[in-house]
C-alpha cells in the first residue's frame, strides 16, 4: 500500500493548498477499532495513542505520535517531520500549533458526506481543550472529501483488480449453482473462496453476497435464508463486493432459472440495461450527482416499471459506498451529497433493478471511472441474461 | 451472537435506568467503515442509512431505520417498535422522539473513553438540527462504559475461547521457531494459522503478533523484521492477540533461546511475573486503576528495573483495548481513565516486561476476569521461562 500512501499525500498537499486551509489537521486514537476514514489514505497502519497528523499551507507534512507508534511511521519516510511524546500529547501538539501559527485548522467532519466525518465529538472536544481559544475550527470536508474521492492510478489498479476477482466469482457461482440449493448455501460457497483468497468484504460480511432467488427472498440488503431454495422460473441474484489490497467492488448479476427465458423477465432485463445506459450517457464531470439519478430512474418509468427507492449510485473506493457525492435523487436522507459534482477520477458504481411479478428481483450494478469525456466502464458489463439450469 | 446481544440489551436497559437518562440514543450511518463502538454491543450487523436505536427509561427498545436496513433487525425480535423510513429519518426521529418526551437525551460521546465516543461530530450536528433545541444532549459515557465493561456469561466465554486459541498458538509457536528464523517468518506462521482458522485479529494485522528477538529489535508496536533473526543468547517475546466470535485476547509470552538461561535473564523474568503478581493482588472491585498499576510499577523499581512507559493494565473486550477503565499511571494521555474504578465483571490484561540489555525484551501479560474478592484468571499464566534451542 505504500505506493498508494505516498500518492495520497503528494495529493493532499495539493488539495490542502488549493483548499485555503492554513492546516489539515487529522485527531485520532484507538484506531484499531475503525477510527478516522481519512487516516488509512495518509498512514500505513494504526494509531493507538492520541495522534496529530497535520498538513501544512507551506506542504510540510507533520506527524505527533505517542513513542509507541512512531518507529513504523518515521521508517515509512513519508513524514517530514515525526514527533514523539511520552506522557501527553498536549505540549507537543499546543508548541507545534502554535509554530505553524495557522489562522483555520481544518478538521474531519461533516454534516453529508460520512467518509469526511472521522473526529468523534468527545475528540474534538478534547482538540479544543488542548489548544485553546486562538484558532478558528473548521470542516476539512472539501479536502477529506477530494483525497478519498479522486482516485491516483495506483488506486484504479487496485480497484481493477478488486473487480477481476469479483467476476471470477460469479463465474464460479454460475458454475456452482444448482436448483434447490438454498441461497445460504450460495453465500457459504462464496465464503470459502473469498476467506481462501485471503480477500476481505466490501460490507458487513453477513449481507455480502446478498443472495435472492425468487419472489419471497428478503429484499434489499436482507440474510440469505436457509429456506428459499433456487427453483426453476425464479431470477437468480447476487450482490458482491470483494476487499482486495484495501480497495472493494461492488456488482451485481441476475440469472434466470430454468429453460427459455420468458417474455416478462426479457423486457425486466432490458429496462433495467437501458436505465444503465441512460445513467451513464449522463455521467461526465460537472454534472450533480441527481441529473444521472434522473435520467436512470426516468428511463425506467418510461419503460413502465416503478422506480427504485434508492440511488442510483454511489462511489467505491475502500469501501463499498465510499467518497461522498451520490448519483441518487434529492431525498433528505442523502443530504446535500447528489448536489455534488461528479469529478474526473471518480469511481462510481450503477445499481437498480426491478421486481418481477412471480419471479423476483432483477438486479444488475456495474462499476465506472469517470474520465473528461465520461464513464470508462471498469466491470465487464452484463448484456445478457444467463439461464441456470 | 444472538444470546449476547439479547444479554447486552437487557443490561443496557438496566444501566439506562440506573443512569438517570430519560433516553439512550444511538445514531448511526454507514457503519461498515467502523461506526459507533457501541453499536455492535446491541445490533448484529451493521446499518446503512441514518439510524436511531433507542432504549427509554421505562425499558423500551425502539430502532428507527432506513427500510433497507429493516427486515434483519424486525426478524432478529430484539427490539420493542421497529420503525422504518423511506427517503429521510428526520420525521419518523422527531415524532418518536416527542412521543417519548425525554427531558435528557444520551449519546454517544466520551473525552476519555474512545470505546463510549462514537458519535461524530459531524452527526451530533445533524441529530441536534433533526431534533432542536427542546432537549439536553448529555454524555451517555456511563451507560456505554458499563455497557462495554462489565461482560455477561456469553461474553466470558467468548473470551475464554477466544484465549484458548492464543495458548494453543503459542505452543505452535513454540514447536515451529527455529534459530536463524527471523521476526517475519514467525508472523507469516501466525498469520497462516490464524486465518485457516478463520479468526481474526485483536489490533492491526500488520502488528499482530509483535514478534521481537534480540537487542536489535523494534521496541514496542513495531513491524516484524525479515533482517532480525532468532540468535542463540536473544529472547524471543511474541505478543499476541485473536479475535474469535467477536471477542477478543491479548497476551504476551517471552522465551529464551539458547541452552540454559543466563542469570541476567531469570531475574528479569522473576521480576516480570512479581510485578503481575502484586497487580493482581491490588486487583479488586473498588479501587482505581492507578493503584493497580503503581502496585506493579513499584514492585518492579524495587527489583532494580525501569519503569514502563504504558500502562500495566487495560480492558479487552471486542478490541484489545477496550472498555475504558485503565490500569494506568495518572499520565495526561490517559485522562481520567486511571481514576475509573475496577468493577465485577471487567476482563483485564496485565502486561509489562524489561530490556535485558544485549538479550532483548522479555514481556509477559496475562487476562484475567474481575470478581467479587479478586481476579479470576483466564489465561494459563507464564510461571517458566521457556527455552527455544
Amino acid at each position: 500500500m505504500s505506493r498508494i500512501t505516498r500518492e495520497k499525500l503528494d495529493q493532499a498537499v495539493e488539495l490542502v493548498q488549493r483548499s485555503g486551509l492554513d492546516l489539515w489537521l487529522t485527531f485520532v486514537r484507538e484506531t484499531a477499532g475503525g477510527g478516522d476514514p481519512a487516516l488509512p489514505l495518509i498512514l500505513d497502519g494504526g494509531l493507538t495513542w492520541q495522534s496529530a497528523l497535520m498538513v501544512d499551507k507551506s506542504g510540510q507534512k507533520l506527524a505527533i505520535v505517542g513513542h509507541y507508534d512512531a518507529e513504523p511511521i518515521e521508517a515509512s519516510g513519508d513524514w517530514d517531520e515525526v514527533i514523539r511524546y511520552h506522557h501527553g500529547i498536549g505540549d507537543a501538539l499546543k508548541e507545534t500549533v502554535r509554530r505553524l501559527a495557522p489562522r483555520t485548522i481544518g478538521v474531519n467532519y461533516s454534516r453529508d458526506n460520512d467518509k469526511a466525518d472521522g473526529i468523534t465529538h468527545g475528540m474534538l472536544l478534547l482538540l479544543k481543550e488542548y489548544l485553546g481559544d486562538s484558532y478558528e475550527f473548521v470542516s476539512a470536508e472539501e479536502v477529506v472529501t477530494a483525497l478519498r474521492s479522486v482516485k491516483t492510478a495506483g488506486e484504479v489498479e487496485a480497484m481493477r483488480e478488486a473487480i477481476e476477482e469479483t467476476h471470477r466469482l460469479f463465474r464460479e457461482i454460475e458454475a456452482y449453482v444448482e436448483i434447490k440449493m438454498s441461497e445460504m448455501a450460495v453465500w457459504d460457497f462464496v465464503h470459502r473462496q473469498v476467506d481462501a483468497r485471503g480477500m476481505g468484504y466490501s460490507w458487513d460480511s453477513a449481507q455480502d453476497p446478498i443472495v435472492n432467488s425468487g419472489p419471497n427472498s428478503m429484499a434489499g440488503h436482507g440474510m440469505p435464508s436457509e429456506q428459499i431454495r433456487i427453483e426453476e422460473g425464479h431470477i437468480f441474484h447476487v450482490d458482491l463486493g470483494v476487499t482486495k489490497n484495501g480497495y472493494s467492488s461492488d456488482l451485481q448479476r441476475s440469472w434466470y432459472v430454468g429453460g427459455e427465458v420468458p417474455e416478462d423477465v426479457n423486457k425486466a432485463f432490458a429496462a433495467v440495461i437501458g436505465a444503465i445506459d441512460a445513467g451513464a450517457a449522463t455521467l461526465r464531470p460537472g454534472v450533480e450527482g441527481w441529473q444521472v439519478d434522473e435520467a436512470a430512474r426516468t428511463y425506467l418509468v418510461s419503460q413502465g416499471y416503478p422506480e427504485y427507492m434508492h440511488a442510483f449510485g454511489h462511489q467505491v473506493g475502500r469501501k463499498a459506498h465510499d467518497g461522498g457525492s451520490i448519483l441518487g435523487p434529492r431525498w433528505e436522507r442523502y443530504g446535500r451529497t447528489p448536489y455534488m459534482a461528479v469529478e474526473v477520477g471518480h469511481v462510481y458504481t450503477m445499481e437498480l433493478g426491478v421486481d418481477v411479478r412471480g419471479r423476483g428481483y432483477l438486479g444488475v450494478e456495474e462499476m465506472v471511472l469517470v474520465a473528461e469525456d465520461g464513464p470508462v466502464w471498469l466491470s465487464q458489463r452484463q448484456t445478457e441474461l444467463g439461464v441456470i439450469r
